[in-house]
């Protein structure tokens, strides 16, 4: 191997993007790379194609390159199927994973399963390699990882494996609801109130039965008081958000609550957990993945 | 008047369609007419040639006919704002109508109100005229009226009165949710699943907090079992309906409930109401926009 060229490739590949590390010896990351070529806008035939756009020139002309892939690349739709492994499990390793024959013969392409829970029915891709990093630095950590995104993710911990794990739609419901409803013209793309979203937070926990008719209140206090658009955004989030944790109550209550995800939303659920006299902390998110993909390679989680 | 013109004419103007009947003497409708001009579609110019192009055929050459309209034409983005008459109010009448000046001189315009209410902040345009067109039927009414559609509404009847009201958003939720979120694949357009909405209907009222979690379990279903989407769908729509039925309880409690609306979506209301003991009948929407604008015209509301 010459400088510059890649130990080992991790790669992180969701629905939105594609996220690569060309790894070096000794754990040094020779290269962080990107794209916005997520499985979303890939063909079943589009996805080798992507992945040497962005690590070809890392690749030695001869030899072959192990690759660990973990998320949406491994689903149905992607790139070659990683079956879910189910609850109760460690993160899954690579004697799970799936070995597709890639075209180019350099390429030792891995791609971590995903892990599913029967009854109640639930599925994560990705998250169970976000939660795999962290146990690499806390393998003694018993309590409940909460994945804040799109679609949140709370998680029981308990020796090293993911107990039981639920998905609430919060992220993709305020998406829509603010972009896409009535609400548009009432709730701002930036902006906030603290107040606001603690009372909103509150106020769904305390009756989360009137969630919809909440809602209509943004628009009707923007048509009728004026509401300013940033309070209108805090209250979608604090109502929705609210009724979330009133909803994960079963994993929050009584146990020790890490969050894992892009800073300025867990600072939201940070608040909102705090509030509620919840024992909850903020893990660094940025590089978790990261930590998640060589736990896979080191072999530590199987 | 010659033969075919229009003693009057009775005009239903929401977001997004325009309807207008043209009527004799004697309360007779000469032509029930309609198109696709509503007023998300409009600029404030185009509202009188769309209404021209609907009903020209049937004014007089000469001499002014009276034009009645109740809905989102009389909002601030609408043809000319007719503010809101606060609750408890009748439904407003001609008295409480703008008057703005057509181009044509023919045109003797009056839009009706829309009705507020300040606490809990709310508003409704063309439903007050539903209203006003049951109690033209059954003047001594009292009880609840709930108007399900795009934003259902409830609406407490006493003395012939709108005493309060409450608009829950579930209809938008499930448009929003069955056509452009992640549950698309999972929920069939049409098909239905009766025992899966009315479990659903069940569970929603038990844990309403739990709806976030709920909805992804619909796209977990058909990854992890191949749910049918038909039972998505009525899932989708019990969970959604469960949760507003629990949220409008202080409405439905111990007070007759009048379903007005089209007859599919309110047969799935009474269903779910008729299952918690309410005490429930559903009225013949079709035309009842219609006799609330009799109402305004004949005088009898104010």
């Amino acid at each position: 191997m010459t400088g510059g060229k890649a130990s080992w490739i991790a790669v992180d590949w969701g629905t939105s993007n594609l996220r690569a590390w060309v790894m070096g010896p000794e754990g040094t990351v020779i290269a962080a790379l990107g794209s916005d070529r997520g499985m979303g806008v890939l063909d079943p035939d589009g996805f080798e194609p992507a992945l040497m756009d962005l690590i070809g020139a890392y690749l030695s002309e001869d030899g072959r390159v192990p690759v660990i892939a973990c998320g949406m690349v491994g689903a149905k739709q992607g790139w070659a199927e990683a079956p879910y492994v189910a609850v109760p499990c460690p993160p899954p390793g690579l004697s799970e994973a799936s070995h597709p024959t890639a075209a180019d013969p350099r390429l030792d392409l891995r791609i971590l399963p995903g892990v599913k829970q029967v009854n109640p029915c639930d599925v994560m891709r990705g998250e169970e390699t976000q939660i795999a990093g962290f146990l690499r630095e806390n393998p003694s950590f018993d309590g409940v990882i909460c994945l804040p995104g799109t679609h949140t993710k709370w998680v029981h911990i308990s020796a090293r494996e993911l107990v039981s794990f639920r998905t609430f739609m919060t992220g993709e419901l305020f998406a829509l609801l603010s972009k896409q409803s009535v609400l548009r013209h009432s709730v701002a793309a930036d902006g906030w109130d603290n107040t606001a979203f603690a009372e909103a937070v509150s106020d769904a926990m305390s009756a989360p039965q009137r969630l919809a008719a909440r809602l209509f209140s943004i628009r009707a206090g923007s048509l009728l008081e004026g509401t300013d658009v940033a309070t209108g955004r805090a209250r979608l989030s604090g109502w929705l958000m609210g009724l979330e944790i009133a909803g994960a109550r079963d994993y929050w209550l009584g146990r020790e609550v890490v969050l894992i995800g892009a800073p300025r939303l867990t600072a939201l659920y940070y608040d909102a957990l705090a509030a509620q006299g919840a024992e909850v902390r903020e893990a660094d998110g940025a590089e978790i993945v990261l930590a998640g993909l060589k736990a896979a390679q080191e072999g530590i989680t199987t």
